[in-house]
């Protein structure tokens, strides 16, 4: 069954806490304190490729997704950034953006299916929340194609 | 040291054969018989991360990202394609597009570091390149922003 109404994924939701919302991703933070990881999820309803998307979309996104690897490079100085569409176990078109530093949990394989998740503290997860949110309210990337 | 005149990564260069340049990137085979996978590598020298490229690059290297995803996904009815862009082992800008099936070496995990490759057989190998020329000398994507 599918729908006309975006709802974000019950994992995705699971593993997450909102950030904010760009012109068409859902920010989300994943709850892992092993690495500073962003998580866009178009508002689109039935998206799963990329290609799925209006072609304003997709460059959309990954406008959106570029702004965000610059971003957590300039406030977390990591050495490479990483940017990932799978989804081959979340079938919901969603891009992961993430900070990634030698001697970190993965390093220098990708973070996906290593070791289990560290969530933050409770407490650390709102502060970390609202650093993302400063950081990611920089001036969003403009909407459209 | 760094240079204005783009050279393809020995490493890359290694691991991949060439099948055709588009207007941005060179469209290399990873030289790995267990997926069918496309390497994009922007011809831009002392490109790293997608947001050192001017803007108008970085859409044209997302939007052929995408188009090289739909293609391979028309082309072998793959279950998902994956699209990664890491660069935690080679510096220089390129991204990963993958056709991704239940079953295959590394499902659902990533393909990054699973593993050995193992090399298409002599002969095989000009055979796939040519398959991949014909599918992706399908009208490439427009040039500019």
């Amino acid at each position: 069954m599918t729908s006309d109404a975006f709802a974000l994924d019950p994992q995705l939701a699971k593993d997450t806490v909102v950030v904010c919302d760009w012109p068409l991703a859902r920010v989300l933070l994943m709850n892992d304190a092993r690495y500073p990881w962003i998580v866009l999820v178009p508002r689109r309803a039935n998206a799963v490729e990329a290609f799925d998307l209006s072609e304003a979309d997709q460059l959309q996104l990954w406008r959106e997704a570029t702004h965000a690897a610059e971003l957590l490079k300039a406030a977390t100085g990591c050495r490479k950034t990483n940017i990932g569409a799978l989804g081959n176990m979340v079938a919901q078109l969603h891009v992961h953006v993430i900070a990634r530093n030698e001697g970190d949990a993965a390093w220098p394989g990708p973070v996906w299916g290593v070791g289990a998740a560290e969530p933050y503290e409770t407490g650390a997860i709102g502060v970390q929340v609202e650093c993302m949110k400063a950081l990611l309210h920089a001036p969003a990337p403009l909407g459209g194609g």
